[in-house]
Formats: structure tokens, sequence, C-alpha cells
């Protein structure tokens, strides 16, 4: 019985790595209300205003503050960093990724030339001594998975039918379980995972048994790795954390391991509120600490959530606008036993965002149920309304899948914590692929080089000959060249999955995860209501091909009236249902890496921007080169009936064919929601209640009007727009930190006026 | 039609890399004798005098004249070197493995701790910034096989029951058709190698098709990579290489490249000769060079193997004795077509030896048979009496498994030129094996750190409790250690072959061998002949054991006579057959790493003496912790009934069982061979006719008498010892170079004094 284990209850969970069995046996729901919440320290104003005045710096010098060019970044390549150097004291929870806020780590494994171009993009020179280190003596991920690319996979690359590839970075989307180095300490998960290694396989050395051999072995480096990571801060984590302040800190070095060493797209923080509640609760229940004490540990902590930061390339800044690296942090859910888990510090957590402003990150996510206490589903829902900050996930569709203790891994994929990992990567533009059907794989807007004329990506199939779109033939080309697409899709995600593993490997997360680990293989879907409203075109509507001079369909002109997805109406939502379901079948077919379970989405990010550049004038109206909806959403105009018939369309998804997310996201005029606070609080809880009840999957809550968004981007040097955040596909971003494009994007968006 | 092939004839050859095709179709057999040979040229004799020099220096200084502390070896990452700068026009064949001459590369890839040890063992200090490169940056070869080793592995190597495994170096015994650089120019062969990569897969990314496109990726850089290397020296390898001195040249530069690159144990040459004979008829006949310039041309490409040097760690140098690397190279041989392929350069390459004088690289190897033209089987013995430096191995066995292109790629392994890599590692040893069997898996040498009793190795089995050894129990014991070893054995080898692939991957071998490459996995045994005279000695004497109080057998005590191998004895002989045909069966059981093809080898090299070190007594009489024979050799002094006997012995292992070759190693006192040169001629020959056409595979020839090694011992500085070579167990070896143990070792071999 180890002393820092006093007073908590249960067995297994002393016995085996099982968070989720010591947060069964300890945590207390909590169905008040937020009048215990207490206000912010002085010492959070302090850090968070000295974290403020460094964002305004960075946005000053073209939105990177200042890039490493010395020191390739690792869990010790830094001694301690501070906030403010000359007041460390301040800071509740130490650690920054390298030694300054703010300074972005040097991070070569994923692709030397990205590294080098993200620093030049701002101004700084990488060392040139690491050309040579990471192109002669180490590979990386970038380089390798190039070396191996076909010309085919270059060329849907190219096309952007396939994009968003995590072949550049890291793939991010692995959320160690890092409540396990404060319950445990490392020394203990040490022996555990060398107790694991000693049972990986039986002595016969094939390639799969060699190589998760030597992913453990590389975990317990890792390990070794975070504690002297710690110890440069003064801290020994190698033990169990014996309070809620060393639960805390012990919690986020764990989190700092990961992001010292890995710039996935996404690095998700888990799902920790509940847990680091035990610890709260039992110094409060003590008398140990005030609940100002505790809440500043939360502030603090989430302040540190919002100083992540990677070097990127202006190329994933199109992609991924607003610099998000999805920090995502669940509250609430319910309990297999039927206890809700919303504790004090889920409302902690949520107070952060009045205590410090609304912000991004971290990506503040409520796993909803109509079973969560009515308080806690009004304060969500008020902290929505004033900060458009959160997101919601339907507790009620993910439990019977993920079980109790998931984590969100991404913007809105769930993942089952400590015992699951990802293989993500990038989405596969159907509308495109619908077009290929039409012109038999030859590319609307991209041209060949060598002959100047358009590109043959795809099959060279029969293209469509017709002046109008005969909906049967449409369908059974749509259908082969789905086929081709998803084959190529998987078949380019294997590849750099087996790169990732070989050139950067998440060491560190995955030390934080069981050895024995489910490996989901997540692909996407970009496009979605722009093909379900073509087709409905085409189905119910008369479309006519404009061609080019080399047959090519360039242009449609649509006769008469047809249904569209997001008004609820069968006739669209049921051509949806068939696609998202004949797209997750067709990826089922194929071999996956290292036995994954393919998985979908709709969601999308920012990146319908990018998607809809690449992507020719469609059936639905929709024209050529205009950024696609977002994720699930309907397409921008198409929702004739108000707010609840679009979300009734979305919420007919079956969350079964798309368990890595069906994203959506809304805006909703506050006078739609009525005409108090109060009184919009209780609206937003009950549409809410109604939509997820329906089995929907996920809620972008944006509540404000067009006009403040007109405002803030003529003026975004205004102080009430510094902070200003709003809710995109699957993340909060600060809406003046998006490029004048993706605000027009935004802007355009359907802002429900009514219910 | 290139220019370069002017005179060529043939067609295949010119679509396709088919050098074996360009061989067949081009080259003249030469039924003639030795009398046309030239002498050295004055720059020969300048060049071998100052590598001599350097070589009497570098013995001087230790055993190495320096050693790189600042580069990473690697193809282009020297300037040019030559011997003698201020003469670099001497050498008619340029390029070094750095840039000055018998100076030792860095070469970190294999293991970082070793690179530095070896640097360090002769006074050198590697810059300390590779440190944190090759540890944190890069991971080695040596730090991955560790990382996933299970300890039951660790214990094997420890106990030496499986020793000299290539997890600190490179694994060599790839043979790169060095002859296609020649042939091709590598433009071409870049382009072959594209198509390659085109046709890898049919699409769907399995890990061997992935892996296999990063390989060809690898390989194509590598080509890039020694045109580069090619072009500091003022050579443009682009293109064929256009006369027999470009011809040499570019062979030189495309195993310069290899050396460059990798430190395998073994980096052989391959079968050059008719190959380079096609090129200096070619210019002969056209007047262009005389028969002193073509000697002249060979000459320094020998020159060029003979300085081949790597940095080694003692613990290296102990098992592999006297600094070799195989730098092997084969001469004549017959082809499917029933011609021999003996050339006038086939003379020209054993004329070397008397040239510049006895050596032990390159390791010259007749492909010997009764077929091959009388004058030449004449010569060779000649060269055989005068030098001890050449070995025979029996073409009619090899040809009708590898074809009439196969190199040797070690000592004495055949591998198909250009076609076929090897996954080479090691040895089994068999006799501390059969100790195994009688203990119940405890190791009779080595004791458990923590309990000070024997440690316990191989599986618990029930161990053998009578006094005297019964050989059916012996037997059946035998057989289940047996089963335990060889899968133990199989899959430490996949495990090194897997990382060796990831981390130190033979892009430039590789590169000048075809895509689609037949990849065999060779084991090997050491310790046979004890074994086989144990089995004998328990099935036809009395054996008693002495055990010690924890009841392990520490020694024997054989009452009786019984049967040894090696005196055409077929109740030993046959035990023999059957050890040979059980364990090369039990290792085809198990799962091979790329799906090679399982061979098993009966060779030593000069390991013999560090497996005996590690062996404790033997039921034969052996006592504990000498050197065991070399390769498949009798044991020493079993031998009684003269050299044929001896020869016949061994001729009775079927090649088929062992296919990665049957090594045995004889010293012939000159006296038994004949009065005069040309009667010890005639008889050596006479010996070969009738050994090889009983079906054996390999001889060592040495003719000297015991005084002369004991002379040569005693005084190392006599100048008549500075290059006296003989033949070890699959290789030469300058005398003064071996340990006094080895030496030692070779003076206790039996030297035949009669026939």
């Amino acid at each position: 019985m180890r002393e820092e284990w006093t007073g908590f209850k249960g067995t297994h969970w002393r016995r085996d790595v099982n968070v989720r069995d010591f947060i069964q046996s300890n945590y207390e729901p909590y169905d008040g209300d937020e009048s215990f919440l207490a206000g912010p320290t002085e010492a959070t104003e302090r850090l968070w205003g000295r974290v403020q005045e460094l964002q305004a710096e960075e946005r000053a010098r073209g939105g990177v503050l200042e890039c490493e060019c010395e020191v390739v970044s690792g869990l010790t390549a830094y001694g301690p960093g501070y906030i403010d150097v000359e007041h460390p004291e301040l800071e509740r929870v130490v650690g920054l990724q390298t030694d300054k806020p703010l300074k972005r780590a040097f991070m070569p494994y994923g692709g030397i030339r990205m590294a080098q171009q993200a620093a030049e993009t701002y101004g700084y020179h990488v060392n040139d001594k690491f050309d040579k280190i990471f192109n002669e003596y180490r590979k990386t991920h970038n380089q390798a998975v190039f070396d191996a690319y076909t010309p085919e996979m270059r060329a849907a690359r190219h096309s952007h039918i396939i994009t968003g590839l995590p072949d550049t970075y890291g793939r991010g989307r692995i959320v160690g379980d890092y409540r396990r180095v404060a319950l445990y300490g490392i020394d203990f998960l040490v022996e555990q995972k060398r107790a694991d290694l000693a049972n990986c396989g039986d002595g016969t050395m094939t390639d799969d048994v060699i190589r998760l051999r030597e992913d453990v072995a590389d975990q317990i480096r890792a390990l070794a790795g975070m504690k002297e990571m710690a110890r440069a801060y003064g801290f020994d984590i190698s033990r169990p954390a014996a309070d809620a302040r060393e639960a805390v800190q012990w919690l986020y070095f764990g989190y700092l391991a990961a992001i010292k060493t890995q710039n996935g797209a996404a690095m998700s923080v888990g799902r920790i509120s509940t847990f680091l509640d035990i610890y709260l609760q039992r110094d409060l229940a003590a008398g140990r600490i005030s609940e100002q004490e505790a809440q500043e540990l939360i502030d603090h902590l989430v302040l540190k959530f919002r100083m992540v930061k990677f070097a990127r390339i202006p190329s994933y800044n199109e992609l991924f606008s607003g610099d998000p690296v999805w920090a995502t942090l669940e509250v609430a859910g319910l309990g297999q036993d039927g206890r809700h888990m919303v504790t004090r510090t889920d409302f902690r957590f949520l107070h952060t965002l009045e205590n410090m402003g609304p912000a991004p990150e971290p990506n503040l996510t409520v796993l909803y149920s109509r079973r969560l206490p009515e308080a806690f589903r009004a304060y969500a829902s008020r902290i929505s309304i004033r900060t458009s900050s959160v997101q919601y996930e339907n507790d009620d569709v993910m439990r019977p899948v993920w079980g109790d203790d998931y984590s969100i891994c991404c913007c809105v994929s769930a993942t089952q914590t400590g015992k699951e990992m990802q293989f993500f990567g990038a989405r596969a533009n159907l509308a495109k692929c619908l077009l290929y059907a039409i012109n038999g794989g030859k590319d609307e807007k991209f041209l060949d080089k060598r002959t100047g004329r358009h590109l043959q990506v795809g099959p060279e199939l029969a293209p469509i000959q017709g002046e109008y779109l005969d909906y049967d033939e449409v369908m059974h080309k749509f259908d082969l060249m789905m086929d081709w697409l998803s084959g190529l899709y998987v078949n380019i995600l294997n590849l750099i999955q087996y790169m990732h593993d070989k050139y950067y490997y998440e060491a560190a997360e995955m030390a934080l995860i069981d050895t024995d680990v489910r490996r989901t293989f997540a692909t996407g879907i970009a496009g979605f209501s722009h093909v379900v409203d073509s087709l409905s075109a085409i189905k119910y509507a008369r479309v006519r091909c404009v061609r080019d001079e080399e047959g090519v369909a360039t242009g449609f002109e649509v006769e008469g009236d047809f249904p569209r997805y997001g008004n609820d109406d069968d006739r669209a939502d049921e051509i949806a249902v068939w696609l998202l379901r004949t797209f997750i079948t067709k990826v089922r077919k194929h071999h996956t890496y290292r036995d994954s379970e393919p998985t979908t989405s709709i969601l999308t990010i920012t990146s319908n921007v990018v998607y809809g550049k690449a992507t020719g004038a469609l059936p639905d109206g929709r024209e050529a080169f205009v950024p696609f909806a977002p994720g699930a959403n309907p397409s921008y105009g198409a929702e004739k009936n108000g707010l609840l018939a679009s979300l009734n369309s979305v919420a007919k998804l079956p969350y079964e064919y798309a368990l890595d997310g069906i994203s959506n996201t809304q805006t909703i005029n506050p006078g739609a929601l009525g005409h108090t606070e109060d009184e919009r609080v209780r609206n937003l809880v009950s549409v809410m209640d109604g939509y997820f009840a329906n089995g929907a999957h996920h809620l972008n809550v944006n509540v404000f009007g067009v006009e403040k968004l007109k405002d803030a981007m003529e003026h975004p040097e205004r102080p009430e727009y510094a902070n200003f955040t709003i809710r995109v596909s699957g993340y909060a971003v600060k809406f003046i930190d998006l490029t004048r494009e993706q605000q027009l994007d935004v802007i355009a968006r359907t802002c429900h006026d009514r219910m």
C-alpha cells in the first residue's frame, strides 16, 4: 500500500494499471450548481496577463514569437522553462515545451524540410548542421513516405482528391493516459512495461513481434526520459503523486512529454477532470487546500494547455487555420453503472473560460447526455452562449462503443483512454470523386503539365457522355470510382502509418497506453453535403452538363427543384446515409496496417476551404473552387427549415457508420435562442437534449450574429476581439487568427435566426 | 547500341541487366599455360612497396595505422584519396575507403559504442558530437537488436552456445554485382531500378511491399551517390565502361561503394575474372594495351583489395583473427554449356600472388573441377604450394544448385551473383548443446551471478543421471535440446536481420542486385567433429560422467576405443551425416525473416578457438575450454589414416544438407606431396581431383611444415614472415597477425606427413 494512495478505495487499480477502476471506485458525482466556484487568483491573473502580452507580441510578429534553431526537441533537450523567469513561484504547474514561453520547438523527425521551412517562414534559419544529420544520418518520416509513394498516390495528393495526409509531420491523435503518471508514478509504469516486454511473443520472431518488442523498449526509454525531464523542474515523478498539486503536475508532465516529442496535428489531453477531482476533493476534505487553490491549479493547468504551439508551414496553416493543436479535454459523461461523472472539477474546467476568458485551447468538450444533472447542462450552455468555446458530443452513442473512459483524440473522435491508438490520416474528397465518376477519372482542375490537357488521376473509366445526367448511370460510375478511391486512400494510409511507426514512433505517448493496444484506422470524408445534394439534384431535378473542349464536365445547370440535405427531408437524408454506409463499407474491404480496425468520419476541420478550392463545380449548384460546407454540415444556403430541421437531418446519420465522428457546427443568433440569458440557456439545453436524443454525435455551438464576425474581421485590433473565439468544424479558434479567406467562409455559413 | 559495347556479342544482356548472358556470349576459354604472364611493372612495385611500408607501420602501431574520428563514412564523405598523394598517376585503379591509405573509417550505423570502442582501442577518440547523433537522433542496429532481445537470447549469447552474431556491425555476405557498373553504367541501372519501383506491388500496401519500395528508393539514392563518388576521382560512371581500364575502375567503384557504407564481416568481391577478361581481350586484340598493362590493371585492382580494412573491437578480433575482410574473389569454374570458364585473367589473378607475393586478401578461390584445363589446375596447385594463399571449392556440386555465375559471399558460401542476398549470422555450438542435453540445460562453464550455481541457459529438461552415458538416452535428450537451440537460433537471426534491414540496410550493394532478390537464411554449426566423436564414443565405447557437487557433468572418462570422424570409417562418418541432416531439418521447421530459405554451414573461421574456450570437456576426450577443430575438420589428433582418409570422411557430408558450405582446412608437409615442385603439383592436382570427385565441397590447402610455423611464431620480425600467409578455416591470414593463442591452435592442427 503506497502512502500516496491513502484514502483511496478499490483494489484492481492497485495491482494493474487501471485508471478507470480507480476513477469508478473513488469519484463523487456532483449534482449542484456553479455557485461554489472561485474566481482567478492574483497569480492566475498575472500569468494569464503575461501570456496575453506574449500572444499579442506573437501576433504582431506574424503569428510566431520565436523559433528554435539550435536544439532538436526531445524530453530532455531543455532545462526548466517558466512563463516569467523572474517569478517562477507564480506557476502552480510548471513546464514548457522549450526554454521560453511560446517559443516553438525544432521537430525534424516528421520532415526536416518542413521543419526548416517553418522556421524560415518566420524569419529564422535552422542551424545547417541539422541538414546533414537529418538527411544523411537519419531519414525522416517525410522522406520515407515519399520514397515509397506510387505515382498514382502522388497524383491523388496533387489533385487534392486525398489531402491533409500526415506525411510531413506527426500523425497525432494518440492520447497517452497522462493520468497514469500521477496515479502510479513512473517506476511502477516501467515495471509494468518490463513485464509486458517479457510477455511479448512466444519466442517466434515474426515481424509483428519484433516490432512490438522494439516499441516497448522505446517506451521504457521514454519513461526514463520523462523522469529526467521532471527532475529538471525539481520533481521526482518516479513515485505516485501525493496530493492534488502533484497530481496536476505529474499529469501535465506526461502531456508535456508528448508535446516535446511529437507535433501531431491533434495532441489531445484526454479525459482528466473526474480523475483530478478525486485528488482535489481529498485535499479539500482534509482542509489542505481551499476552493480558490483548487481552481488555481485547474486554471494554471489550462493556461499551460493554452500555450501549446508547434512550428507549422503555410500549407499546413491553410488546412488547419488559426494555429490549433487540439489539446482536447473532456468533461462530464456517464459511467457504465448509470451514475453521471460530473464532478466539481468539470465545473472548474468550464469555469476557466470565465476566469481567463474564452480561448480556443484546450478544446473543451462536454460529453453530453440528457441524464447529466440539470445544473451542469445549464452551466455548460451558459458558458457556450457567453464564449462559443465549447463543443458537445453525445455520450449516449459513444459509451456503448467506447465505454466510460474514452477520450476525444482530435476534434471529435473517441478513443478508449490508455487502451487504444489511432492510425489517422486525411480525408477522401468524395465530391471530386463524383466528378471523376462523371469525367472518367480526369481532374476537372489540374492539368497534365506535359500535354496541357486535364490530368488523368483516377482510372480511365469511360466518362458519362449524355447531356443530362442519368441517376442510375451516375450511381454506377460513382460506385466504381469510390471503389478505386477508397482502396487508394487506405493504401496511402497504410504506407504513411508504417513509415510513421518506423521513423517517428510516439514512444512517450505509447508508454502511457497498454502494450496490447487496440488500433483503429481512421479515414474521413470531405464534400459530404455536396455529394448528397448533387445526387439528389440528379435524381429529383434535371442536371445538364456543361463540357469544355476536352469533353470534361466543368459546369452543371440544374433545371427544377430538388430536396437538400439539412431540411429533415428523407429524400435527401436517405442519400446521405447511403453515401456514408457505402464509403465505410468499401474502406473495410482493404488490408489495413497492423490489423487495425477501419472507421471513418465526416469532419473537415477548416480544410473544407482547401478541398473546395481544388474542386470544380458540382451538380448541386455549388460553384467551382469555392469552399465546401464543413464536416457533416448541410451546404451553405441549403438549410431552409430552421435549426431543428437541420439538426434532424444530421442526426439521421448512424454513428455506427462513422465511429470516428460526425461533426456539425452551428451558429445561432442570440435572439433566436431567447430574450434573456436564462431563456437562451433553457432553450439551448432543450435543443441539445432533443438533438442528441435523436442519436446525433456532435455539435459545435456558436452563439453570435454575423455582424459581430464582420466587425471583428474589419477591426481585429479592437481589444474585445483579442480572445474572440468561435467554434469551427471540430475545434475552436480565435476568429482574428483565421485567414481572411477562412473568415469569409465562416461569415458565409448559415447563422440560424430561427429554431 | 552503345558505343562502349562495340565488338561485344549477344542480345539479351543489352535489353535487361544480365551480366551472365554478356559473359556467356563473349568470353574466350583459355586452355594454355601460364607462360604468357607478365611480371610486375615499376608502378606496381612502387605502389606495393609503399603499401608494405604502411602495413609494417600499421603492425608497429598495434594493428591500426589511423582511425577516422570526425567523418561518418559514406559514399561521398571524402574527396579523392591516393596511396601516394605525390604520385597519383602511379595508380591505374584509384579509390580509397577514406582519404588516406589504411586509415579506418568511422562506421557507426552498426553500433555507435563499438565504433567508438574500436577507435579507443587504438588510441583515437571519436568526436563527441556523434554520441548525441547516434544515440538520440539515430538509433543504431546494435541498440535496436538489444532492445528486442529476450532474456533467453541474451543468455544464449552470453554462454556462447550461439555466438558471432552480427549485432554490433554489418552482417556482410552480400555481394553486389559490381560488374554491372562497368557493363551498364549507373544511368541504365537507375533506369532499371525505377522501372522495378514502378512495378513493385499492385497498390495494396502490405508491409512487405512498403519495405521493398523503400529499399528500392534507397538503392536509387545509393546509385546517385556512387556517381558522385566517382566524379570526385574525375570519372563519369553514368555511362558504361569504354575499355578495360575503365571496366576495372568502374567495377572497383562499385565495390568501393560497398566498403564505404558497410562493415560486414565478409565483404566479398565476387566472380569478376571472366567478365574482366572480355574487356582485356578486346583491348589486347585491338592492340590498345599490352599484356604487361593488362597484368598491371589486375595487380592494381588486387592491390586495392589487399588494402580493405575496417575498425574492429577486440572481441571481434578474437573471433575473426588477423583482420580479415573476406574480399573473396573467384576464378575458374565451368559454364552450364559445358565449356570451362578459365580465361587468361584467371591466370592473371593467381599471378598477383607472384607479382606481389602472398597475401590473405583478396580471398582467392578456385572453383574447381576435374574438367578444368590441366594447365590451369597445375598452375593453381603450384601457386598453392608456393603461397598457401588459395582455397578450392567444388564447382561440380555448386553449379547444379547456384548455376554458373555464383560468387562466394564469405569464406566458402555460394550466392548467385546479382540475384541473391544472404541473411547471415553466427553459429550454433552443437558441442555445448550436447552438454546441455546431458546437464538439463545448465551451462557447464558460466555461473548464475546471483546464486553462484551453474547458469540455466537451455530449457530445464531432466538431466541425464546415470554414471555411464546411454546412447539412446543421450540421443533423445540431444534431439530435444537441438530442437530448442535451432528454434532460438533462427529467431535470434530473424530479429537481427529485421533490425539490420531497418537500421543498416545495404543500399549500395542491393542497388547492384536484382530487385526481385532471392534471400537465403544462413545458419551454421560449431563443434561439429567433437559432437560426432562424442556420440561415437558413447555408442562404441563406455563414457563415464564426472559430476561436480551440483551434479553437472564437467568431465568424461572414456573406457575403450571408438571410431572417430576423419578416418574414412563409416561408423563415425554416418553419425556426422546424421548430425548435419538433423540440424538443418530442425532449422527448416521455423519461420524465417522475409520468407528466406534456410541453409546451414560447417565453418567456423577462427572462431573455433572462442567457441572452444566457452565449452567444457566433451565425451570424445577433448578437454574443457580448449579450441574446437575448425569448420568440418576432424578433431586434432583424430586423423590416424592419413590425408586421403581424412578427406574421404569430410567428402561424405552431402553438400545439399549444408548449402552454405562445408569448410575443410588441411596442411600438408611439402615432403608428403613429393620431392620436386613438379611432383608436388601433380600430386596435389590428383588429391583434389579425387576429393572433389567424391562430392566434397571445399579445401583450404596449406603446404608447409610445422617447423616453419613455430619459427614464424618466435621470430615474426624476420622479413620472410612479413607476408607469410596461411589458410585457416575459410580464409587466408598472415600468420604473424594471428594472436599467439590462434598461432598455437594452428600449430596444434594435424599436419599431414603422409597421403
